[in-house]
């Protein structure tokens, strides 16, 4: 495995780790002890809840400063994703809305072909006791659950990091660029998809499509769900603005 | 002692774990939770440094208790092996004695047919610090190496339990490698599907939403891909429905 070839810039310091609201320094620090181990460097704080920098990072990194020192700061997940083509979410509990799911391992090959090709990926991890919220997985095109004891499967963030990227370093020598699809345009990133769905809400508030308020935020996440997990391309979004346009302006 | 009682299935608790020469407590828990992730609960002690039952080793365990409970206690590496067909030794560092050298994985495979052949098998963890001697790998059948970022491979105790044990889990897990989570409905089937899509494009062509002729068939042809990708389940699709009646309704 020395021996890989890590000419490609992109794939050289991995997919974007992304810590969400992280709670304590230490944990930091060991989560980017074990990016280091797997050849990640692109550490993303959205919100940690102690100042940043801190000391107690730098401990229980174990001389994973390079990680650290490069760390960014971002207000809000949305912001953090904003210039990403594809987002992950680890998390071990099954949620209310249906998104993809796959293993580590399938993530793993999947990120590899995806930034090989030009993409640029992110992977969301929870803040330690709560996990990520129903919200933050709106972000997310596609969820990693670990397959453990299904009696016991809580992973501290540290571990949870370790086995992503462990499984990101064991496909790297082995994935060919996703070759398919992908003519005159690249895939959507967040921003765009974004705006998108914001449009959308807007223009069904307008029609009074949301009739019933109580069910609002259940269908506006539905209705977001659908469309993250379409991975959809820039031309994509704009046709589908085009829809939304036709359709809405029959109202003459 | 050695011998212990096995008339619990051996797969069910996999390989024997055993750390030899622990130093800290916390790491003894923190291997034991690591364990439990991956269904491993045969845990064996070679002269743990700190005093056994250990208080710290309880904390950090997160309730792993049932693996420290059932933790076997031997004086040197020799008694602990005794009862054993086959013994694996993870280590991080190359070694004189020439071994035979594979992946977590590699093992992990190699165990499962083992045990299911009915050997007996245990894996050598180090000490924190020093890891394995020369002489402790002379117990050792094949060394487990962890293929890592090779500027910077050194794992603490628990998260090279948690690598070795969860290639163990993974090995024996027959799940699919991907799903969908469906909370009380399913996959709309293509019928539906195309209920939906020619719905749509016939409100698009009401809307004008085709004026150049020409690009249609490419425009209808993106857009029923949009769809198709998502995997859209049967309440997605009524929700969608739902979405077109209501930009549609605006027409008034």
């Amino acid at each position: 495995m020395a021996g890989t070839d890590r000419t490609q810039p992109l794939i050289a310091g991995g997919p974007d780790i992304i810590l969400v609201r992280p709670q304590l320094g230490e944990n930091i620090g060991a989560s980017a002890r074990a990016m280091l181990n797997c050849g990640l460097t692109n550490m993303v704080l959205v919100e940690p809840r102690d100042p940043w920098p801190n000391e107690k990072a730098v401990k229980t990194s174990s001389g994973a400063t390079e990680v650290l020192d490069g760390a960014r700061l971002f207000d809000g997940i949305g912001a953090a994703v904003g210039s990403l083509n594809r987002v992950y979410a680890a998390t071990a509990r099954p949620r209310d809305n249906i998104h993809r799911v796959v293993t580590p391992r399938r993530a793993a090959e999947e990120m590899r072909r995806a930034m090989a090709a030009g993409e640029q990926v992110g992977i969301l991890f929870g803040p330690e006791r709560a996990g990520l919220t129903n919200d933050d997985l709106l972000h997310a095109d596609t969820l990693i659950s670990v397959p453990l004891n299904p009696q016991y499967a809580s992973l501290n963030l540290a571990q949870a990091v370790l086995i992503v990227g462990y499984e990101w370093f064991q496909a790297g020598a082995s994935s060919e660029p996703e070759t398919l699809r992908m003519h005159a345009t690249r895939p959507a990133n967040k921003e765009e998809l974004g705006y998108f769905l914001d449009r959308l809400e807007r223009e069904l508030d307008a029609a009074g499509f949301f009739h019933v308020e109580d069910m609002r935020p259940t269908m506006v996440r539905n209705l977001r769900t659908v469309f993250q997990r379409a991975q959809l391309t820039e031309q994509e979004v704009r046709t589908l603005h085009g829809v939304v346009s036709a359709l809405a302006r029959l109202k003459g």
